[in-house]
Formats: C-alpha cells, structure tokens, sequence
C-alpha cells in the first residue's frame, strides 16, 4: 500500500523566477523595439522556465486523442449517431481525420486512447486500449461514472503523459473524441461554476435550436439530479464523476501529470478546457503549466476561459475538438521560440538603441 | 512608347466562381461537422480560386522587405535615430532579425529592397539596390516625392512580384523597414480615410506621451499642407507622393502586381495596411487577392483594417513589421491547405453523416 497521495493530490512545481527574469532580460536585448514582439515574448519567457532552459523549444509534441462514449446521448443531445466515436477512432489511426493531418503536419506524435465505446472496438494498431467500461452511465439520471472509473480515468492520463515524458515531449496536448461530450462538459462546468445551462449549452457538433433547448433541458434534470452530491467537500473530483466523461476525467488526469512532470500544455477547446478548470480546482498551481490555444466556437468556451482567468492565442471559430485547435497554435509557440532563440541582440548587430 | 497604360491602372483578375464553389463542396464532405474548422476553411477555398486548383498550397513563400529613409525624422516622430534603418538592413541580410529568423523558420525567402537611406549604403549581398533618393523629403514641409519617384517605387514592387514569380512563389508577402514610417502611413491614411490624425497616430516603434503629441501636431501640419493637393482627383496616388515613403508606395506596387500574377498576398500590420488601402482605392478587385495576417498593436491599425472591411488572422499584440506579423500566420494557411488537401471524406472514412 502506498503512502503517498494520489498524483491529483499533490502540487505542480512552480517556475523558476531566475528564469523568468532571464528570459525578461534576452527579449529586451534582441533587435527589437521592446515589447514589439507582443505575446510572443511571454511565450517563449514562459516556456524557457517551464522547461527549465534559456533556450525554450517545442519540437517534439505529443498529442494524445482520448475517446469515450456517453451514456447521456440516450437523450438525444447530439447530431451525430454515438457509433462515430468509434469510427472516427479508426480515422485518428488511418490519418483522415483532421488532428491526424495537423499531426503529420506538425511532425507531432499522435496517440489515441479508447476509454470505452458503447460498441467495444477490437484492438488495433496505434490505439492505447484503456477500456473502462462502454461508456459512461446517462448522467441525466445517475451519476456518470463510479469513483474508480474516475480514477481510472485520471489513471489513463497519467499513464499517456508518462509515454510522452519518455518519447522526450516538449509539449503536450490533450485531445478528445466522444459524441455527447459537449453536453458533459457543460454539466461539469455549470456545477464548478455555478452557471445556469442556458449559459453553457451550445451546438456542439451541429444542434439547431430545438436541438440546444433539448440539451439545455438535460443539463436542468442532470444539474437537479445531482445537485446535493456536487455541494459536497471535494467538489471537482465529485463534479467529474458525477457529470463528466471518461476523456474529460483523463484531460484533467493528464494536465496534472504533465505539470507534474514539467510538460507545458497547450490546452484546446471546450471539452479540454472544461477539464483544465476542473484540474486547476484540484490544484490551482497547474495554471503555471497551461498555455491556452484558441476559443471555440462553442459559445460556452468564453466563460470557462472567462474563469480560468485565460487569454486564448488564436480565435479563428473553430469547434472540432481532438486537440485540433490546440495543434494549429503549435506554430505560434515554435515561432515564439526561435525567435527568442535566434534573433541577434543590439550589441552583436552593432544597431543603436532606441530612447 | 508603351500603349498599355501602366500596371496600377489595370484590374486584378477575378477569382474563379467554378473553384470557389469546388472547394466549398470539398469543405462539406471531409469527416468534421460543417463549418467546425472556422475560418481555416474558407481561407483554403480562397486559396485554391487565387492558385486556380483545386488543392492550394503555400509552401513557397516570398518575403520582400522594402527599406526606405524618411525625410519627416526631422520633426523627431520616432523614438529611434534614423541611422537604424540601414543598420537593420544589414541585420536582415546577416540573419539577426526577427524577419530573418521567421523566413528561415518558415523555409521562405528573403530579399530586402533598398529604396533608398539618409546615408548611403555599399551594395552587399542579398539586397537588391533600387535607390530612388537618399529618403524622402519632409512630408511636413514639402510632398513626400516627386511623382517619378512614386513611380519608381511602385515599379520597385512590382519587380519585386517577378522575381517572385519566378522563383514560383505561392505566397507573397512584403514587409517594411523605414524609421519614421509609422508617421508616413498615418498621413496617408488620414488623408485616405478623412480622419483626424488623434485617431491614426500612435506610437510606432515606442513614443511616449508626449512624442505622440509631437507626432500629431506634425500630421496636422502635413494635412494642412497638402490639403489642395490630396483632394485632386487620383487621389490614392496624389496621397502617396505627398504623404508616403518610397516603401508603402512599393508595398502598394508589390501588391497590385501580385494580384495581377494571380499570387495572393498576405499583409503585415499597420504600414502593409496602409499600402494595401491605396492600393485597393486604386484598383478594388485587389480585394479578392489580399489575406490580412494580424492586427497590430499600433492603435490606428483596427481603423485601417476596418475600413479594408477585413478581420484579420491574428492578434497577438504584435507592432514591429519588416513583415513579421505576416509570417507569423503563415502557418496556419499551410495547415489550412493540409487539412483541405488531406483529410478522409465521410464516404472514404466510412462514416455516419449528422443531422
């Protein structure tokens, strides 16, 4: 028996302030007005100290897909039929689907874990199988999960950071597949937030409006539903279990872990930033190790950012989930990076300073 | 004598309707709910109408820095000596500057334009000398150039765009390098626009408070100035040679001539801006060619952008040019061409279609 905590117990590092502090002093040297490079200049500031280097890079990216079915999509909440999370499983490994594309792409590592599908999946090339059951339970009538499928699912987050850690990766991002997902992830964000769900219901994959007042009508019944286990002591952990989905508990599972180990996230859209709130009300130390990607589409995306007191690099009106939004910044924080690295400072380029 | 009248005078070609509904069909059946790649969508279906095929793509990207000596620095309007406009030149050339690392990042090239410096420079490597005149003259005082000089820096753009096309450019971007040249734009794009300079001038590579006062109280005198001039008719022009520096005059070249060889163009920030706003007063089907990169943090940027009714990519704070906001955002049309060219149909994929 082990007696240490749980790894959702314990604190992510903090940043170095002599790194901070030297990467401040490198920008303001480099042949620049200072301050003209904007955000990228905290980018790479940021990153030198979350990797605990002068020279910060993000050449080696691990994207980890984790999938999972819903048992609240009995509800009628999405415009996709459940068997897609399974077929776009077999997508992510075949390299149609648009994350495997950004992967190839970006050079990155793309990984997928199958939590559970409502049709068991047979095992196969390039899918981490981590089955925890077919699904979640209907969490507009009980809870969605048990207290050791959400800790298998933290579990199954860890485990894929610690693949990462050993692939060398610079950079994780967590990305998702499971139809209904969106209805779970505003259930797990009106709880910790305190939101109505008008305020949080979108369209996800493609609601039309009668399709959102369904959804908005599930999210009421499940919110009631559970109303007294989520004001409970221990909240985020009640709240994920009760509301949430395997892939939603294994993000936050895996941005712990990532902290944990020193692996700067770079965080994508609803579903993925709805778990980065949930592991930040764990452990608020994890904000240090987030950097946000884009805001979705997905209306209920700007008041979760809105709460995690976040920035999002890119707002191009994306809604596709699988980390896909979180792929397309890779570009901004690599840039960041060479340039902080690369540039020639005032003294070496002979150029004169300005007032 | 030539009986086609010059190049500015003539339309940009019109992009095909027959490729632009193409691609919008593409869009439709790759297997992600419609629309949820935002904007990466339609930039790769105006992609594909610019390039005239059905899968665009933009690995071979042009980036021309125009550098140029304002004579308006006499009325210190910036916060750097102007000695640094050929200082930089030579960090372009040598790698150090933030263009230099971005285009070796991006695998693009490079060729820096010297249109002419307060202090002569010797002719080096891998800048292409097309000198018109040691700077301009004080656009507070006097117009800015003669109207042989406007031309040649207008043909300067457009030599540039040859040789990128020749070089078989799938992008062309042109940046800028002028001390003083925040203050040249703003003239011309309060002329442009009818506006007070209060709205346009900022603070350029770092003015404090009080510099900005200064800038103004210069803007109003040049308005006043030119005011019989800049209401002639060939206004866009009459504004240019007035107001403009040889470099927002070659970036407006650059940018019909790039339309006119079918190369879409991706601007920079507040100066690219405003060469692009004359240049689409002059010819207005150069709309249809132009992707506008970023915002900048220069305040008057959102104006300009504004009245080019265009929403551009990025806002990342970034106020530097040489072209550098540009190349920031080149990555996402490469990845919005990956993901059009790419990605599995729902056909191919096997997979359920949504509501």
């Amino acid at each position: 028996m082990s007696l240490s905590p749980p790894f959702w117990r314990q604190s992510p590092p903090s940043l170095s302030p002599d790194l901070l502090k030297q990467g401040r002093q490198r920008q303001a040297c480099l042949t620049k007005p200072a301050g003209s490079l904007g955000r990228l200049e905290q980018l790479a500031i940021t990153l030198s100290a979350q990797q605990q280097r002068p020279r910060p890079a993000v050449d080696r990216v691990r994207i980890v897909v984790f999938a999972a079915d819903h048992g609240v999509c009995a509800e009628g909440v999405s415009a996709f039929p459940q068997e897609v999370t399974g077929q776009m499983i077999a997508n992510f490994v075949n390299g149609g689907a648009a994350i495997s594309v950004l992967a190839r792409h970006l050079g990155a590592e793309l990984e997928v874990v199958n939590l559970g599908t409502a049709h068991p999946l047979p095992a196969r090339d390039g899918v981490v199988m981590a089955e925890i059951a077919p699904g979640t339970a209907n969490l507009a009538t009980a809870p969605a999960m048990s207290t050791e499928q959400l800790q298998a699912a933290l579990h199954a987050g860890q485990a894929a950071v610690q693949r990462a850690a050993e692939a060398g990766a610079e950079l994780f991002i967590g990305g998702e597949m499971g139809i209904g997902n969106t209805t779970a992830s505003a259930a797990v964000a009106c709880a910790l937030l305190d939101l109505a769900p008008e305020s949080l219901a979108g369209p996800g994959t493609g609601l039309d409006a009668d399709g959102i007042r369904r959804k908005v009508a599930v999210l009421h019944r499940a919110l009631q539903r559970h109303r007294d286990t989520v004001a409970e002591a221990d909240q985020p952990l009640t709240v994920l279990a009760s509301l949430g989905g395997f892939e939603v508990a294994a993000l936050a599972g895996a941005f712990l872990a990532a902290a944990q180990a020193r692996i700067p996230v770079l965080v994508d859209g609803f579903i993925a930033s709805v778990a980065a709130l949930a592991a930040t009300r764990l452990q608020p130390g994890l904000a240090d190790w987030l950097h946000f990607a884009h805001q979705s589409a997905e209306p209920g995306h700007a008041r979760v950012l809105a709460a995690l007191d976040a920035d999002p690099l890119l707002r191009l009106d994306m809604r596709l989930g699988e980390g896909s939004g979180a792929a397309t910044a890779v570009p901004l924080l690599r840039q960041a990076c060479a340039l902080h690295n690369q540039m020639a400072s005032f003294q070496d380029a002979g150029i004169s300073k300005g007032q």
